[in-house]
């Protein structure tokens, strides 16, 4: 016991002493950063069936709860218990293998889990990360494996004006070859920036383990800021910016001024800064939601310029609905021009309760009427993470055959 | 008002009908993510006279406070008050321009403010950022220059054994210049890993605006992980590693095997895959806290490596104290060797209120009675990211000069 106890103060004394930051001390701190502190909370502690215990030391609250992204329907919510020491705890599940999002709330008000430091960005929503591993997941784990290489990059957008920010994964090998490669552009959702596909579909995980699989070809993917009036995701925005912020509104995603960036500001910079191959059949672009109606917009605006597409829980949108002009002839007319083009893959996912599987319908009921041949996946669920995650895993594999 | 109503109604649509993932509404939710929302929680707000009003909706709890990194004091907080709404408010400051993070407590547990996304981590505590603008915080912000890259890359350590994780900062120019440049490998103290100097260093900001001031000459920054037991930061680290996690304790600071690994594994990779320069006049190593420590390990057993060293907050530790060897001796010995050598710039800053002003005082001692020359900054204030920020700024100028 004495050993234990000197071998507690040592680590305080050393964690103290080699340099973290001397600050206000108060209990979330130290039950979440002391390892050997013996009232250490632990949450949230995953069991070996699958079954997860999460905890919260709260002595003040009168009630704690936690929603996570495995509970269905809309609001749920779980009620941790209290014991006699003022923590609180629930046990959960099994649960499926995912990648799931989760946060408490404390009398009605979020919080997040003071001992869990991993945490996923959603617009403007945090949640922390609860990653059980197992089969359905084993594609979204940092394995073992060559990583890529994941890079923030600024570049000049002569369409918008402005320096803007990107992320670009690099596969394994790229700095120790003299190979090209091929480039997909990978788009995420309204709400979302060139963040989220990094951090909610782990795309560099799952391109890393496909491709230490030998499952997909090295690429690099370029995963851009997809909101035209935004330099960048929050906390990069220079300060210039704000107004723009400010002005961010819906007529901006039906601008057309991304698509546009896209095709004259990034493509260019990514084939002029990178060794890739600089043709169609070495281009491909993907989009989830808002990142599907882009990607649709892009190669119906540039047929020839893309091999390879694919468009996830997205359909045929009339702008009309927005307040814009009447699309439907001049998108037919694209999908005239885009099948003379010879498009190799235009790949569609959706899920079957996804509430834009109508639009989803009606843009395969186009593209058959005009005899485009896509491939078409549906899925179960909806407009979701789990299935965007999903898809990027199927599709990746048949990009650059 | 009609207007309004269907621009909000608008809004709403196209943020669920273009991409945001439908999950379960919640108050937080959807006032942090609907930017025309009427009832949007805005928090912080910073006003014109850098007072900040801070907002947080929650109409069941009972005590609502804030801790804030300008607070002073230990254990600082503040209590908001609550409107019949249950919305809280408090307005604090004029606060003093720079980098803050501050959290809220409710029910007196720790909880981030929902309508603030951005969000900084250190070692295992998250906290909401708060910016204050003005001339003190002028170099941290990110500004309308030119930006370097920031690539996360994974290396094998041979000293370790594993694969590791560190951020390599390339300067604004590196990608389209065929130019050599000169490195500083930059370490973090203990309970940091190597997003430290990135997230709460603000290294990449500072060196854009110092670069593109000609106040620092271009460089390559990369930043390690010196916790030799883990491969990279929380939520990055394999799952194979997740036991070497658990055995994290007080020797592996002191092991000597991050100052190996560095020398051995970090230093060849990088001269390997990077255009740097390959000599000692164009080598740097600065590191805070447990980082000095290491940059001190690191420079005196290898004289003639580096040209440019930077010891913040971290004096002369004789390793007797932590159950290690008496090392006075022997660091005496390598000071004279590091004096023969002749190291161009060793600088060493420190606050008057830091703990560990003793071991500085201690270790200038030790240089003085060798005649190894030094540059010695005494700032006010303590062990804290506000010092270490600012000796960067005051550090970066010097080197490769």
């Amino acid at each position: 016991m004495k050993k234990l106890a000197t071998g507690i103060c040592l680590t305080m004394l050393l964690n103290v002493a080699l340099g973290q930051e001397v600050t206000r001390p108060d209990t979330t701190r130290r039950t979440a950063r002391m390892p050997n502190f013996r009232n250490q909370v632990v949450s949230p502690e995953i069991h070996p069936d699958k079954t997860v215990t999460f905890r919260l030391f709260a002595p003040e609250a009168s009630s704690v709860e936690i929603s996570g992204e495995w509970m269905p329907g809309f609001g749920a919510r779980e009620s941790l218990a209290k014991n006699d020491t003022g923590l609180w705890t629930i046990t959960l599940g099994p649960l499926q293998p995912e990648f799931y999002g989760y946060s408490f709330f404390i009398n009605g008000a979020k919080a997040l889990d003071p001992s869990n430091a991993v945490i996923k960005r959603d617009g403007n929503r945090n949640d922390n990360v609860l990653f059980i591993k197992g089969d359905k997941s084993d594609l979204y784990a940092i394995k073992d494996v060559p990583h890529g290489v994941l890079s923030a990059v600024w570049y000049p957008s002569s369409v918008l004006g402005f320096q803007r920010r990107m992320n670009i994964y690099t596969p394994p090998g790229y700095e120790d070859s003299k190979e090209k490669y091929p480039v997909l552009y990978l788009l995420h959702g309204a709400g979302g920036d060139e963040e989220a596909w990094v951090e909610l579909g782990r795309a560099c995980q799952i391109l890393d383990n496909l491709i230490s699989q030998k499952k997909a070809r090295p690429m690099i993917v370029v995963m851009t800021n997809g909101n035209p009036t935004q330099a960048a995701a929050p906390g990069y925005e220079p300060e210039i910016n704000e107004q723009r912020i400010q002005a961010f509104g819906p007529g901006n995603m039906i601008s057309g001024k991304f698509e546009e960036s896209l095709v004259k500001d990034v493509v260019p910079y990514i084939e002029k800064h990178y060794r890739v191959i600089s043709n169609r059949s070495a281009r491909a672009v993907a989009g989830l939601s808002m990142g599907g109606f882009h990607t649709l917009n892009i190669i119906t605006a540039n047929p020839g310029m893309f091999d390879y597409a694919g468009v996830m829980s997205m359909g045929f949108i009339n702008t009309k609905q927005f307040g814009g002009e009447d699309n439907r002839n001049a998108f037919e007319k694209q999908v005239d021009l885009l099948k003379a083009s010879g498009i190799k893959l235009l790949w569609i996912g959706c899920g079957k309760e996804d509430f834009l599987y109508q639009s989803v319908t009606e843009l395969r009921k186009i593209f058959d009427q005009h005899q485009l041949k896509y491939v078409y996946r549906e899925s179960q669920g909806g407009h979701t993470w789990f299935n965007w995650r999903l898809y990027f895993s199927e599709l990746a594999p048949l990009l650059f055959r």
